[in-house]
């Protein structure tokens, strides 16, 4: 389909559902068990149709989507990659002018605290899941976001350049924390993706508290080196680290010492250090 | 002192700083000790002065407030209420013009993953304190925020008054969730604060998951109830209850039964169900 | 109605709907008009039942206080204020348990782009209502939320009260910036409350730009000042002024001057200054 | 550099600050001009060192990156794709590990109320550039971030594939509502950047409210093949969409009707358009 003005045309496109809130309550036995997902859909394909007319022939609903999720949850959820790969799997093997589904997940975790009662904070680390298909074999992802750690000691700061604008001193001795988020493709499905994503963030916590930190950046790539020795199926981790900076207070200015007690905990600005660990072809 | 223009007039004020984020680093062993805190001070007394004219004579600023904060840390904060309470007294007992002090404190929790290594999640639960002080005894309250609770069944709703406008069906089990702000007051100061505010967050994480609730007004008096009875220095509880309403999705348009299973999460608009519960004078 | 359990007793609470989204389009002529609200309703009364025992005979759900005020703005919503006290008088002379309602609205503004379509930013500046029934005249205030002020020069900030964890300096010149929450009563309703708030509203800006200031308090007083004094029915000003800190850059450092040109806006922490304003009584 | 443990390897990565707050006050005049940004750094090159081992010798700090930020508005502004291109350059020029930088700023609007005084919403739409340095030419775009637009009418959805999930009925009137992010990148640098902008910002406005949409990507390639005719310069425009929904209440329960004019503004789930318009090569 030709674009209606010439010298224009329609570029990569995609259209979903963001945002579906999904509590699933399994009360198979007394002893309930709660799934709390936030799930996204974005379907692409060949939609010139709609953008260049508002022929919607070929376009399924986000609120059919929506209720697809809905109506899959019936049975059961599973692990969120599973889930997310049936999503995915339904839109573009029955929806005839989609070629390409990306379903991500959130999950947020809950507490048990009763039977059928459960506690949790405002917020808090998720665990995620990105499924891509386009036919063929699904690219499955896991991964967290919003996972806060920090360290007390172990993490130095020095030997960088210094130019004009430098003031920045020297540090043998710093805290050093940060917001995970850490995504992680898998070469080939796990057997029990629920299994190896709590190998994936076990081995992501040692790494980050074994590792005698020189810079964020050998943190980011020790962090995702172990996840790749950790969890064999995955090929490649990608991860997002914010530098949540925490400030020594001088309180030499009322006669008090300060040997890395007191700490401002900074908002804005922060440094993000980004990057990716991979698993060599062998 | 009188106002510059006659016919008007300073009413209640005070003022202070807000948001002051400390993280405190005890490092007397080798496995740290981390506090991670949000403090803010609000003080009044003789400040017309500054409102009518400027003259800033009475004033202590707010940037030494929060210096206060951080010096005040230095040797160790101790249960929040004691922290808060140092404060206020601080600011009261050497300022002249001050009279009254109001500090609350917000504390952030970490789980231990290492000696000096710790995780969390964004946001999440909040434990609060906050000391009034005006010369005498302080009064001392504490609390939770942002604590997310829910009950997959044993909940209802009906019998509830129906007017022309009342859509809402009875129900016999729903979905009760909701994200406590509670506050309770001390008649006398506990002797350990700490095992006070664990003893009144169990009482009350028991209460919901006991209830058999057919309001959540019902549910709030119960949890009110509950820490008063766990708590004998507490006189009075604040309860501030937003229903996080679930909706049991509609499922047999797509041929589906739903006995309880698949739900949305709701967001806006949220019922707010607030009240007090509170120990009647003997 | 008493207790379960002697010894404890319910005090003030309220209960209603939070956060109703509402958005009017007037369609009578072809420049169509839009209005946008988000409605928090708060109803009290004999409701000690459903406290106590979950008898809520007496309890108007929230979803039917959400209905109203669907039901309500089919027949136009006018100024604000009087759509809350429309809705404030409806609860309390139709449900027989219900004393007293609180109705707060909160106004987004558009920006028309054309006959019917319209613009703004996501956030921005609210104007707000509150209004109180419990029989007779209803209490009406009214005000903005998030209007952000900034005055580039004329404000210093010296003479204050310094201790020994005083460390600010003194300034002649500096930024001040705040993000104003005003709220005035009515004395008497005013006769146009779409007029009055613009008059209000100019007030505050007009004496937000004029006033030389020496401290935030000294321009919250000025600004409270004017609004009584631009709007007779108005009796007090309720203000809350944060004081958003912005920060002159060193950059001597970088063997630059700095007269005032370049500054870091601060996040947290942040002073917070509030008061009241009221005109006397004659 | 090779990785510390055979059959690892760092893959793409960067470094940088975000959210530096830069305010700016030019006093030339008495009156005073105001410029609001939030620049945002992002780094790469040869930093394998870091990674592998924390030898930081290539690591241009990001504390250093934020005050040459501060130090470089010294002097003015400008239009910020300018002053992101003036940075960006620098830190590529200067630092000899550093390959690439990415410098995106936001800026923020106030209004003016006086020669020195400046009055905005909180949040609100945001100006955008994004420059991308790597030697020779710079490539830069500009762009909007939470700009809300509505329709109230001329807006369709029908004709959609239906199947078996599918419960939404089709309708030919009703609520358009977005907040657009859109980008547009330069072919060529245009000789105005702030009369480019204006010029994309208004046609993005009016194609928005001229078009009758059938879809939401219809409309979504109205924007920008529009911006594309505007705009010489622009080569591509990438826009986001996100479909706020707004529900037409059902009032026939009430028995009134309610013929477009009650509305529910939703919030998650919502909607999510989006895509790309090019200009073709000729």
């Amino acid at each position: 389909m030709t674009a209606p003005t010439p010298g224009f045309t329609l570029g990569p496109n995609s259209y979903g559902k963001s945002g579906v809130r999904l509590v699933h309550v399994d009360r198979d036995t007394p002893r309930h068990v709660l799934r709390d997902l936030t799930v996204h859909t974005a379907l692409s394909g060949d939609l010139d149709a709609t953008h260049y007319t508002g022929d919607n022939t070929g376009v399924l609903p986000t609120d059919t989507q929506k209720n697809t999720v809905y109506a899959f949850a019936r049975d059961g959820i599973g692990a969120v990659e599973a889930f997310a790969e049936r999503l995915a799997r339904h839109f573009v093997d029955t929806a005839p002018a989609i070629a390409h589904a990306r379903v991500r997940i959130d999950e947020h975790a809950w507490t048990r605290i009763g039977d059928h009662s459960f506690a949790s904070g405002e917020g808090g680390e998720l665990r995620t899941a990105e499924v891509r298909y386009g036919g063929g074999d699904a690219q499955v992802a896991a991964g967290v976001r919003d996972l806060l750690l920090l360290n007390t000691t172990d993490s130095e700061f020095s030997g960088f350049l210094a130019d004009e604008y430098t003031t920045l001193p020297a540090t043998d001795d710093r805290i050093l924390a940060t917001a995970v988020t850490a995504t992680w493709d898998y070469a080939t499905a796990p057997a029990d993706p629920d299994t190896a994503f709590r190998t994936a963030r076990a081995a992501l916590l040692d790494a980050f508290a074994d590792t005698y930190s020189l810079s964020l950046q050998q943190t980011l790539y020790a962090v995702g080196e172990r996840i790749l020795k950790a969890v064999p199926e995955a090929r490649e981790v990608r991860l997002s680290l914010p530098n949540r900076h925490h400030y020594l207070q001088d309180l030499g200015r009322f006669g008090l010492d300060n040997p890395g007690v007191v700490f401002q905990a900074g908002d804005l600005p922060y440094g993000l250090i980004e990057g990716t660990v991979r698993r060599e072809a062998p």
